[in-house]
This record gives structure tokens, sequence and C-alpha cells, in this order.
């Protein structure tokens, strides 16, 4: 008899074939899975709906916890769509024994969240069970976003020669979290990156409209994402490991807990595809602000070996970067 | 140090007190909670949004499962604000090893509802917990719906003089989980009443304008609801005993539970306040639909005793109605 495992939960191969074989299609969702759903309200008027459980273990890590990263993880997904996001509901698994000062706590870092990235939580929904039937506290977000008149972002509009760019450096918040459930601590250490990216988005749609399609490369990590973008839209893409940035403690962390940043969760970080010959301009642009001073462009999409992602490698090889398989990292977010 | 309980999911006093002393303030959530909120899109353009989490034990119960159950219970609150339920949300938070073969039978059942209420499932995630950190499946569902131009189904509307509607009969959902629970079968077999209410809403605002508020009495039962609502528009309420439909094998089933039908959970349940003038014509249309075949107008508001529910007795007392207390039924949804 087949048994759910950790793996089909991470984000990875093992969770995209359970999401096909066995929930999507079933759910009667079509078309290609994007961060947030975009729907119709009557007359052309169009929003942004998504919807993220969190079961993030521990419940506090460096930089963050379930709360915040709760509400930046929904906002993030309706960001990733060009929509602007307007309301979120919060709902709680609570479990029996949770001590009341932690719930305060989580409840405060999520309406400090929803206030710093200028959301309004509208509805919500508290639930408890038994001791050991759960874990703490598990938080359940969905949001709803507005879409601007004539707003298309969408990785069906990648085409080949687009230009990869990531606003910051990558796989801090797998590491903050893996740090502390590990009970070790890194110099320099290593805070999760949870944070709203939509000021960042508004930003970038306000100086171009070269912008094709985003994504934030959560579970999974940035090259699970790459892949699953090249699979969707069946073209290549290429990327040079020396552009991509890794800070100096999530490198040394990851080398001793034997993991690969390409792999590890991010929480802050979003991957644009843009038009080549906005890339530059862009990229200037993104640098000025808080959220992307350590921007840059990663690669490009190319028109061969669709499906395929390679990455020119800091000793000149090339590497074909697939999905994380298996579970590198349960319960990560 | 103070420790969440299992009441305080109970839907009774101490989830109250949880949600406006530790929860729903924080979020900066303001005014009268109700089952959605309603939200303006841009120019006057309003939906309702609404979020639940189920965490019902034991997963599969006489009439039902919680995959249906949480279809259900989110078109449900967004039928009770008038609303035409349009999006659904979908969420698992599962436990490694929950066998495959009751994910599908349950994500079937999610499927099937959702067809069944004529809504659109269009997000969703997917996450996975250790074994013994979670306990089989719990579920979220997140919905939208649209609200006709003009409508305003709102508890403020409620006013003395008001009728008070069932449409059928109350506490087959919480008997129906709780002999599943206890391995006990019953004659007649109680069977959860699990089912959308969309359908049964728009027929009734089709025939009257009548109509003020509605609610459907799930955790807590209909007492606490009628108490709820009385406290919130601090008015009274007065209903008949005699009135309120209660089947054969719940009245037998609740004896030997030691339980109290006007406080167990209802999923098909809903609780309509109506003007005065228009309850008899009401009543003979609800009858004529097949959700409605059970309703009874079992009593109304009166402008004595704000926030106090009265019922009078089937041997003619009187009998004061208060919230739930402490937790009766703990994951009945």
């Amino acid at each position: 008899m087949e048994r759910i495992t950790l793996a089909h939960g991470s984000g990875g191969k093992v969770m995209h074939e359970l999401l096909n074989t066995c929930i999507v299609s079933r759910m009667g969702i079509n078309g290609m899975l994007t961060d947030s759903a975009i729907l119709d309200i009557n007359e052309g008027e169009r929003i942004a709906y998504t919807t993220d459980s969190f079961v993030v273990s521990p419940l506090f890590f460096p930089g963050g916890n379930i709360g915040d990263l709760a509400v930046n993880g929904t906002v993030n997904d309706l960001s990733m769509m060009g929509a602007l996001p307007k309301y979120l509901s919060v709902s709680y698994i609570i479990e029996e024994g949770l001590e009341m000062e932690l719930l305060e706590t989580i409840t405060d870092s999520v309406a400090a969240a929803a206030n710093h990235a200028v959301v309004k939580i509208v509805t919500g929904d508290t639930k408890v069970v038994e001791k050991g039937k759960g874990d703490g506290i598990f938080i359940n977000t969905s949001g709803i976003g507005v879409l601007k008149d004539g707003l298309d972002i969408h990785p069906s509009r990648i085409k080949p020669g687009d230009r990869i760019i990531v606003n910051s450096s990558i796989g801090r918040h797998g590491v903050a979290v893996m740090s502390e459930r590990n009970g070790l601590s890194f110099e320099p250490q290593v805070l999760s990156d949870t944070s709203a990216l939509n000021n960042l988005v508004e930003y970038m749609l306000s100086v171009t409209d070269g912008i094709h399609a985003m994504r934030d490369p959560t579970r999974g990590g940035l090259a699970t994402t790459l892949k699953e973008i090249s699979t969707d839209i069946g073209l290549g893409i290429s990327v040079d490991e020396k552009q991509i940035p890794v800070e100096a403690g999530v490198y040394g962390a990851c080398e001793l807990l034997g993991l690969d940043p390409l792999y590890v969760a991010n929480e802050g970080v979003l991957v644009a595809f843009v038009e080549n010959n906005v890339a530059d301009f862009l990229i200037e642009h993104i640098r000025k602000h808080p959220m992307g001073k350590g921007a840059f462009i990663i690669g490009e999409v190319i028109n061969e070996s669709p499906g395929v992602v390679f990455m020119k490698t800091g000793i000149g090889g090339t590497r074909i970067l697939d999905m994380l398989s298996g579970e590198q990292l349960p319960r990560i977010c």
C-alpha cells in the first residue's frame, strides 16, 4: 500500500508527481500551475488568489517565525503574478498545549508582517487538535490581489533571449531553519530572508513593461524553480554559477550540512524573466531598492534543449540542474 | 503558563475569548465577525471571502468525509452572506504515512462536492509533516463569492419582530461524527447533513427580499449561534423548543452520548432572520426545495433582554440558552 512520505511535500519531483497524478487533475484545476489563480470577476475585473499552508519546524528561526513567514509567503505568491496584494485570510491549526505566549508572539508577527506589506487580514479561523496530533501550530494563509488592466505577467510570455534576474542572494531561509533545527550557529550568522516582495515588484513594474514572468523559488530552491519553468514553457535555460549570489555564511553552512544552495528554500527571493534589451536598465533600478541590493542577471532563456537547465560552473564546466529529488529539507515552510 | 486547550477550538465561550483577546484584534480585523469578509474590489464591485481549516476526526463518518465537509463548509460560509460562491482554494496538511488510496478518495470527494455546488477550485497547496506530527490529513479551504449589487445580508439588519427559520433538522453532523468515533450505531442511522446550501440560498433570495441575515450553526450548534447573534445585535431572541426540528435518531443518540442537540454541530443547516410578514410565505417556498423539506419557523427576535436567548421548553417552562462552554465535541469539523 502506497503511503505519503515526507518527499511528497518537498517541492521536488515526488511532490510534482503527487500533484499531477493524485491531486490537481482530480480537483479540476486546469492549465499551468502558477503562484496565484487569476480570476475574472464580472466584466473584466481581475483578481489574483492564492493559498499556502505553513508547517515550518522549528516555529522560530533566525530572522523570522512561522507568523511572518505565512504572511510573506502568500503576499509573494500574489506578487509573482504582478498583482497588488490586498486581502489575506489567516487560519490556525493549533496543537493542544501550545504556550499562549508563543501564540501571541506569532500572532503579533502575523499582524506586523501584514502591516509592513500593506495588506489587510480580513477573515480567519482557529482549530485546535489534541496533543500529539499536530506540532505547535500550522498556519494557512490565502490571499487576494488585484491586477492592473492590461498587465500580463505569466510564464507563457517567456521567450528565447529573455534574461533571468534574481533580486538577492539565495539559500538563506533554508539554512537559517536548518541551523536552528540542528542547534548550529555559523559565522557570519545566516538570517532567513523572509520578507514581502510586493513593494519591489510594484517598483519594477513601474519602471519597465519588459517583465514577462516572475517566480519565488521557495521549496526546492532556485534550481527546482528554473527546471519547473523551463519544462512548463518548453524552452531551455542557461545560467552562470558565478553570477548566482550566495552569501559566505550560506556557503559555509551548506558545506557543513551537506546541502546545495541551489536547492535550498528562499522566502524573499524572486526570479524575473525579462526582455533582453531592458535587463541592464532594470537591474540598475532594482539595486536601488532595499529588497534588490544584491540583484544579479544570472542567465538567459535559450531556444534549444527544451526543459533543460544548464549551469556554467565556477570551474568552467557545465552541469545540468534537475528538480530536487526526495526530501532534502522537510518542513522548511 | 497558559496553554491552549481543546476548548479553544470548540466554537464556544473559551474560543470566543481566545479570538477576542488573542487573535482577531491583533490581526487588525475590525467590526463584527461574520462568516465571510465582504471586500470592495475597485469601483463598488464586491466579493465575499472566507477561510476554514478542517480537522475532523475520524476522516470518514456516516454521510461524508473531510473532503466534502471542507468544500461544503466554505461554500456555506459564503452563502450565509448572500454571496454566490465562485472560487475555492484547497490546501492539504498531510501526515506522513497516510494511505494514498485515502488521499485519493478524499480528493475525489473534494472535487465531487465542488462540482455539486458549482464552484471552481482554482488554487491549492500540499504540505507533509512527519508521522506523529499531524493526524492523517487536515484541509484548509478558502473561498470567494460575488455579491449582487444592492444585496445586503448582514446581522446588523436584524430587527425586533424578525422571525427565525431553520431549513432542516439539527444535530446530525455532530452525532454522525461522534457515533463513528465511538464505534456506535443507532437505529435509525444518523447521517451527517454535510451539504452545500448555496442553491437553497439563491432560491430563497429569488423569492423575497425580506431576508435580513443568515448563519450556519456549525461548531457550538444552534444554541451558540443564536447566542452569538443576539449578543452581536443587542437584541433578545425567543425560540420554541417544539418548533426546533430534531430527528428521532439524533434524540436517541444524544441521550446515549450525553449531548444536547442544541449544541451539536451542523454542516447543512442555515438559520435565517427574516421580515415578519414574509416568514410564512418564505417557509412554504423553502419546503419545496430539496434542502428545505424540514424547514420550520423556530422563533423570533425581541426588543427586550438584549443578548439573551430564551427557549420555551417542551414542558412549558423557559430555559436560557448560553454559548457552548468548554469542549463538548472536539474536532467535529
